[in-house]
């Protein structure tokens, strides 16, 4: 961890631990990428949601070779990646102490492009097995023409910090007996029936989209592979 | 007859599009807030998760005085503010086809302070009451302080984006023979029982409690409030 992203505000939240970092960015589905675009006085933030894979100690992007972002980051631009979870709900007694228990990871950094075909095609293999895990064994290989029509970034998790709430509310003492509900509403990745097209041969739900969840089993109502509900 | 002549005489999208805008930011609960930090060749973006809620045509953001960004913005400088909600995974028989079904605002401009006190305590509210409606009335006023001691930031809703994917996979032609399962795993905001805290005044659940979701109720397993599980 280094300077830019050591925590400035209310450093008891930083957690640095590789494990809980690599834990978050495996939970998460989204990042939001953000990026200077324009030059000078034009100069001004972007902010995308993308789709992205953990690799070891490397993010992983891609997108079409059109896409602002992605051109702009090949260029060498600075980004900053963040992927956030939300945990729950924070009630207390007074408007202000009211909070969410989230771990959010922010990685800053400079992406490179991926250049070399097989290194590629492991990086797109890696951005469906993070999403859906199980997939690609069940997909065809991607066309040569398909890896080259793609741009793949990955950003190093060298310059990265987690930031962490958790626990109940902290109401202000002369608060503490008034009569207002104060606790947690935990929240998490609900997930639905999935819904087929519809092909003959998916009529039959596979094992890697029935048992498809996030997070804590017992916010999301999924059945676990095992039979149990946990 | 073009696209945008199209548009330009039918105004009435416009207004479909502020209502559809309107909704996603009214459902979201978190934002990501991008800035530029440093200046010259030190600039960098900065993305970081924040609260927020909208109050008309304009975002309210809130935070302690301290903090960098909104420090930061206070000064005049471009924010860009991303709101995406997660609808499903969508899974075809190629990994480069996978996708998400998503509703993505993206709104950028410049941010000012709310100095008034009373336009900041009724902004205030406005950020408890989105992230949980009916709370305000549960919990105590703000004491001034308290109110002193928040920097709020709005952000007219001038320059912003709604970009929307919905629907199944989009498949190669080639492709649509193959035997991998195919179609949508919807996913959502999955809400826990509420956790309360061991004030005796906490072990009755209210119904703004009791009733908290966000977005399709199928995915949420929450109670409605007139019983039904809708």
């Amino acid at each position: 961890m280094t300077g830019r992203t050591d925590l400035r505000r209310k450093p008891e939240r930083a957690v640095d631990d590789r494990d809980a970092i690599h834990d978050v960015l495996d939970e998460g589905l989204m990042a939001h990428v953000g990026l200077v675009a324009g030059t000078g006085d034009q100069a001004h933030p972007v902010v995308i949601p993308m789709l992205y894979a953990r690799d070891g100690e490397r993010l992983i992007l891609h997108g079409s070779p059109a896409s602002r972002l992605l051109r702009t980051a090949k260029g060498g631009v600075d980004v900053c990646v963040t992927v956030t979870l939300l945990d729950a709900l924070v009630l207390a007694r007074s408007g202000l102490h009211h909070s969410m228990n989230y771990r959010s990871i922010v990685i800053m950094g400079r992406a490179t492009e991926v250049i070399d075909h097989a290194e590629k095609v492991a990086a797109l293999d890696r951005l469906v097995e993070h999403t859906i895990p199980g997939r690609t064994s069940q997909v065809r290989a991607a066309h040569d023409i398909e890896v080259t029509g793609t741009t793949v970034l990955t950003l190093p998790l060298a310059e990265c910090s987690l930031k962490v709430r958790t626990g109940g509310p902290v109401d202000d003492p002369d608060d503490v007996d008034d009569p207002a509900w104060a606790g947690l509403i935990p929240i998490g990745v609900a997930v639905g029936e999935p819904i087929p097209d519809n092909a003959a041969s998916s009529q039959t739900v596979p094992g890697h989209v029935a048992f498809w969840a996030r997070g804590p089993g017992q916010l999301n109502g999924r059945p676990a592979p095992d039979g149990e509900t946990t």
